[in-house]
């Protein structure tokens, strides 16, 4: 198996070329001190080696091993604990945590890349510390001060771990119904009872402390409030005492993510602590929520980026059959072949096309956090626009990828020690977990375009065609393809948000291809927006390769969004009509 | 875990509704007093039982056990051999086979529902027996009355088992290199030396003999030839004798299919016996070969039928949110969400309408057989243009079925005991073996479609338009969706044809979208084709079922047809730009 190798320099193209990224962080106060593009690269830099050299090798032997769970206790496979604490010691967990309790401050910008590469060498591995950040996020958003400065320093530094407890068995996607409660106390504090399934990083051996965030609720109440629970109780110096009622059940025997526990919790009269106001649990568990949304795009896109790299290789390497029209050659590499580079091709523009999206999702994070005034609230908007998209188009893509790379890789490609086959084992929950795909489109159509009645879709299409007339190095005709379909998006929309309220079905019917046209679109301009900022490049071949890759995406890729504004144009007749009794 | 239960009123349908089999039957002397719609139905009906209590439950203990390998020995995993036994005890693997020599001269059009049930029930069980009875094709196929004397009877009977060595590491999609080497001996046979990769059912415990079919060159000789090469030698009174020098390397540990043995099979000086013409082993291979294709197309029908069963039960059983526009109950199934049904609905006439494709596909291999003259030689040429189709596209939908399946599941889709994950890892394959999908479209389009110059599918597409026209309980509007399109694609073809001289990288980059396009053209066809024989159907719900499918599928998944065709009218030039280094 080839090593993973990061692509930093289309990492440092979509920063510095593509979306200014120094321009950005030159204006935020918070940043402007903290990073540039310097700093940027070395960080980069940094981080491509420890994903190459230091996850990535756990990879296949992580999933061949897998967790297991004896006398009470997680084990995770060998080399874990050496791995993640290196990872912990380089800071890398609180890349982008406060600086005031420990974090380094960093944009998300850049730590969407970061989080890319750990995903390409091991998605198992890598949701521990993602976790772990965002429980981070999610404290530093709405805990007390005590709380934070109790708990994001050893967070941050990777001491101790964190975990999301949300799902009970009656209670998945719809979290109204659950049970766990949470009983006040003299103190302040709360007693937590309850169980909690597909908890991951619920427990392990990685670290000295797991901190959860439990849902429950109060005591006559049906709102759901947010509890700190931590596994082992932490004292007021800040050191570990006893254990708190925390306990593992058993762990879940799943298709992939071998490497990554996914627990049954048991909390038994669990010493826990409000996290925000009580009855608004769900708002803040957002905070980790969307946080983590958009990482398990990112788990789809470091997915989609690896299996590119093994089946480019391999593609490479293979030889078998002629090229089409002769060869003098006995066989060639099986790249001559069009149905392999179609495939090698579509992964690819997927692939460069999401790492964009990431990027500029992780800018209007961090305008959303940093700036002020309508530059803030209009960010903020984006996020939430392009939040349930990320999640769910780049882990959809991600699972098309790893299943096209399969593909080049025949027969081979269904063998395990080959590793591709685990990559499409590893992302498929990514399409799942942190709210299905199907959840984020009934957000994406229901709260975040017809929500607010299209203004902020098409506000942000607006700002997209400005942007598109801007382009000099690409053709009117290339850019006629981009904005003639943006325009037939706003006019599906406007077909939904004039019926939502007769048709009730139709957002949840119509939502998964709604956004699916979105995300084919905004991938299209985005290819003209890099083809375009690649064209004086410094070196002739990435130009000409944006270029080319740009006119695939628009030729083969791009009429899917008429596929897909079909079907929303379809309504949703045809999928209500059925009885149940016929299904 | 709900049991299997086969659709067979579906299949009874197209049989004696759809496809009018026992007039097809009645006209056939070798069919017409071997089968009629009662004895059809007798056999689905047993079929069923099999297929449920028998097969059904040895699967997910299956998945979990595997196949392993001791000393040199395949061990399958436990219950398979006493549920082989009662399987071929049953006559089931030899039901299509030739009556001369015990098979029970079955029509495929009646086999291919057969196979459907078992694969639904196990895929990993059922390739030993498909394996074995398309060994059993070829040797009556090609092979001299000694040889179908001597193995046919115990090969229909399943007391040896079948298997088919063509690929070697070197030699995967292209067989021209493999270096197994066939040494012709006084007595008229070949000992037989190398080492072939991935032979499904290549050794087990199942039977008392295996008989390999394997590809090998002779002295001084690029030409490939086949050889009837036996595990155990059979002597001349047909008793089992010594061993013959084929042993097993290792066995795959895989994806999926963990019940099905994938063998490393080393020949040493095995003797083996030529069949069909020497250099021409290609030729008598591809019987097999076709035979397998469509076999394993139904593996992927049989998996989309399996988890549309699971899907739809999961998702009336299981509460999780309300009803869009409100509801009385406290929670709903979440069959009331649009996206739910949305997938179902997907899944359910992507299986359906697959079933017609296989069984269409079954007739044109019965007239293609017992036929004579023009009929014949058309539903000869049928078949090859279906072929390809049928394994490629039933195979891809099969994995879009199980993903979406699985998908219907949440969370609980991941866990392996649910089950549904393992149909994923099971039908992952059938879009590889047997010739990759891409290899079935570069032959759909390049053999079988431009080879003749479209001859067979304007004559095929004729058929169907009038057809179309005839059909008296479908609209003018619904029958214009699918003649427009007819056209479109005639056209698309004719483009490929017309530059597939001049732009050879023409058909090998365009190959899947044209199949693509096709197939999910035939199926509005089908829909169409369904739904007008239904309209009288004595079930008033079975007719309201067809008709609102048809309409969901006319409204959703046609269009997909128009996506695929300006991928093919995009021609080659942007998947062949890229030079390869750029890769």
């Amino acid at each position: 198996m080839n090593p993973y190798q990061a692509p930093l320099a289309d990492m440092k193209f979509l920063l510095e070329r593509v979306f200014d990224a120094p321009q950005t962080w030159g204006e935020l106060a918070a940043l402007a001190e903290t990073v540039d593009m310097d700093t940027a690269t070395a960080i980069l830099d940094e981080a491509e080696k420890i994903s190459r050299d230091l996850i990535h090798p756990i990879n296949r032997p992580g999933d061949e091993q897998g967790v297991s769970f004896e006398d009470a206790k997680v084990i995770t496979p060998d080399g874990y604990r050496e791995v993640y604490d290196q990872y912990a010691e380089g800071g890398w967990v609180g890349l982008c945590g406060d600086p005031e309790f420990g974090g380094m401050g960093m944009p998300k910008m850049l730590g969407v890349l970061v989080d890319e590469m750990a995903y390409s060498a091991c998605n198992a591995f890598t949701l521990y510390g993602s976790l772990t950040a965002g429980a981070a996020l999610c404290i530093n958003a709405h805990g007390s001060d005590e709380l934070k400065e109790k708990y994001l320093p050893n967070l941050y530094s990777g001491q101790w771990a964190g975990a999301m407890d949300m799902t009970e068995p009656q209670a998945g996607s719809d979290l109204r119904n659950i049970r766990t409660k949470a009983i006040p106390q003299d103190d302040g504090s709360y007693l937590i009872s309850g169980s909690k399934i597909f908890i991951t990083g619920g427990d392990h051996d990685l670290t000295e402390n797991v901190i959860h965030l439990v849902l429950a609720k109060l005591p006559d109440s049906n709102g759901i409030s947010l509890f700190l629970v931590p596994k082992i109780k932490v004292d007021d110096n800040g050191e570990l005492g006893e254990t708190n009622g925390v306990t593992v059940g058993s762990i879940e025997h799943k298709m992939g993510l071998k490497g990554s526990a996914t627990c049954v919790m048991n909390f038994d009269d669990a010493q826990g602590y409000l996290i925000g106001k009580a009855n608004r649990g769900l708002v803040c568990m957002f905070t980790m929520m969307n946080y983590e949304r958009l990482a398990i795009g990112i788990q789809g896109l470091g997915t989609s980026q690896a299996a590119y790299q093994m089946a480019s290789d391999y593609a490479k390497e293979r030889l078998q059959g002629q090229a089409a029209g002769g060869s003098d050659n006995a066989s060639d590499p099986i790249l001559v072949h069009g149905d392999v580079r179609r495939m090698l091709m579509t992964i690819r523009c997927y692939t460069e096309a999401g790492r964009a999206l990431s990027v500029f999702t992780g800018q209007q994070l961090d305008l959303a956090k940093h700036a002020e005034g309508e530059v803030q609230e209009k960010a903020a908007r984006y996020v939430g626009l392009l939040t349930p998209v990320a999640k769910a188009f780049l882990s959809d893509r991600g699972l098309d990828a790893a299943v096209m790379a399969q593909q080049v890789f025949g027969g081979h490609g269904y063998i395990r020690e080959t590793g591709i086959e685990q990559l499409v084992r590893d992302t498929r929950i990514a399409q799942i977990y942190e709210g299905t795909n199907g959840i984020q489109a009934v957000d994406f159509l229901g709260r975040k375009t017809t929500g607010d009645d299209l203004r902020t879709l098409t506000e942000f299409v607006g700002e997209c065609q400005s942007r598109l007339a801007a382009m000099t190095h690409v053709t009117d005709a290339q850019k006629a393809l981009i904005t003639s379909r943006f325009d037939a998006l706003l006019a599906s929309g406007e077909y939904i948000n004039a019926n939502k309220l007769s048709n009730p079905a139709l957002i949840n019917a119509c939502a998964v291809d709604f956004l699916d046209a979105f995300g084919h679109l905004i991938y299209g301009y985005f290819w003209l927006l890099m083809a375009d900022r690649a064209a004086d490049h410094q070196d002739a071949s990435f130009s000409t390769a944006k270029q080319q890759l740009a006119d695939f995406y628009l030729a083969k890729l791009l009429p899917k969004v008429d596929y897909h504004l079909a079907q929303v144009n379809a309504g949703d007749a045809s999928v209500m009509a059925m009885a149940e009794e016929l299904f």
